[in-house]
């Protein structure tokens, strides 16, 4: 069983072989380089391996796989903050923001195509396997990111439309790293099913534990707000509870604080006072542990002796506990 | 042999099964639906099914294929749209315009990701083959729109240059519509290069009469202005072709016009003129016939006897022929 440093390094081998600074046009392919060499978590390919190695000693089959799926999930960032008009990405400037939106239209559509090359690259075995998930996923992960838009211009957003749109826009990835790393580890069809289910687990509670961390969270090396989300009025799990139990004064008050307060850190501040004391951050704490323990229970659940599981465990427990 | 308005009728149904119209999230499909019936020539994926019958009286494991292969050119259309900031797509608003960019964008996305979804549910056998066409295709065809707005900012570009953008822009897409399709049809590696080849030429052929229809044309029931191109100093075969040939006095006054001269009819004018006195037009014209040629011939040289390749060579006839 490697460590998930020893798998990150097999990754960022697996992406330094595509030879992306060397490419030409270099307007196209210097934008893939700089994305790709940007100090990303590797969190997707590091759980496809980890997948791969509870059912065999053998990641080669896993690797350009896992290789596809964090250049479409960086694909899905770099047009996302086109439309976010996000101009920081990890502590550097975004690519339309470097170059321009022109640049990270098309370099984002190249890096589409290249995470589908390799996805196709996959042994003849597992490949019509492969391909399904993958390309179910990539569609749900468009269908997500447009039903966060659509998000952004409704008054009110319920618990349940809220967990719809991060399981297209983020869990569904998740869940098709450790599928898909399942599959290359030859995972029969059952099994490499409860490797989707605990990612999906995994990644909601990821997101929701991400909603928390960025009211709760310690401060971030690169330095972004504490309740950035809040200012901007980002429908977090934490607010779209507030909104689905605040009733009378307190929802007045918190439309109030959404639309008019100018201050930030007033907003921020008063915000978070209703939260408390509506109790959605406990809400959303225990909400994000009971997919956490789901996660491990699907994963549990599969074939392979615990053994075979215990770096993915380990690893989803240090997800678990991540401060930032 | 079918006639091509009973393939393009297949082919419309194949995209009408997708069903676009009543995806949800509907801001992220109906563009989709918009830009897939917005009535275009479907001249690749008709090309593929002509491709197929060369080989096979059995058109289905052809039609996804071909499917996938309209919704991606449909798909750079969008985006390229976006980038050009073009207004108007075979005479409606583009969807950038009528909506916006980010819904653009994001359509645009998952008709990338559906094409890939279509490629893969080709037939077993022959999937690893149609992948690798289709992602390298793929590929090519962003480095070629990475090319072609390179050369907007360019003083001069060499007709090589132009060649080598053209191929990668437009022509790979049509050479590899012409190869899946006959792999679809159970053609040998070999037969199926040569039919790759053909569409090369076929490709390139259709690009250098494109730039000819712009200045030479007929006009268009869309209205579209004869020479937009020279108007818009875009980098046409006759323009390159001019920049090579043209020296002294000639050489400053074709710089002239393209730098300084802003009346547009003044323009389209002066710059025929000297296209004229360099005979660009009919080098263009001979040249756009020898890749028509070459594309017959490269078909000719496939294995099936001619009866089988009555339908597709006439259609290429047609399609040398057209005045819009």
């Amino acid at each position: 069983m490697q460590k998930p440093e020893q798998l990150r390094e097999l990754i960022d081998r697996e992406i330094d072989k595509m030879g992306f600074a060397d490419r030409l046009p270099g307007e196209l392919y210097l934008p893939v380089d700089y994305v790709m060499t940007n100090g990303g978590k590797r969190l997707r390919p590091v759980l496809s391996l980890m997948a791969c190695e509870v059912f065999s000693d053998n990641l080669t089959p896993a690797l350009k796989p896992a290789a596809a799926i964090e250049i479409f999930h960086n694909f899905t960032l770099l047009h996302d903050d086109i439309m976010d008009k996000a101009d920081i990405r990890r502590g550097k400037s975004t690519v339309h923001k470097r170059w321009n939106d022109n640049v990270a239209i098309l370099s984002g559509d190249a890096m589409a195509v290249l995470s589908f090359a390799l996805i196709s690259s996959a042994q003849r075995e597992v490949l019509p396997a492969l391909l399904e998930v993958f390309n179910t996923t990539a569609l749900e992960v468009c269908e997500g990111q447009q039903m966060d838009m659509n998000f952004e211009s409704m008054a009110f957003v319920s618990r349940d439309m809220y967990l719809e749109m991060i399981r297209l826009k983020t869990s569904v990835l998740v869940a098709a790293s450790m599928k898909i790393g399942a599959l290359c580890g030859g995972a029969s069809e059952s099994d490499a099913e409860l490797m989707y289910e605990s990612g999906l687990n995994l990644g909601l509670g990821f997101q929701i534990q991400d909603d928390l961390l960025d009211l709760y969270g310690e401060q971030e090396a690169f330095g972004k707000k504490k309740g950035g989300d809040i200012v901007q009025n980002k429908k977090t799990f934490l607010l779209v509870s507030a909104l689905e139990k605040a009733g009378g004064k307190t929802a007045e008050r918190l439309g109030y604080l959404m639309e008019k307060e100018k201050d930030p850190q007033v907003k921020v501040m008063e915000i978070k006072k209703i939260f408390d004391e509506l109790g959605t951050g406990k809400e959303a704490e225990e909400k994000a542990r009971s997919y956490f323990s789901q996660a491990i229970e699907k994963l549990n659940d599969t074939g392979p002796g615990h053994s075979r599981k215990t770096e993915i465990v380990g690893f989803i427990k240090k997800v678990m506990e991540r401060k930032t």
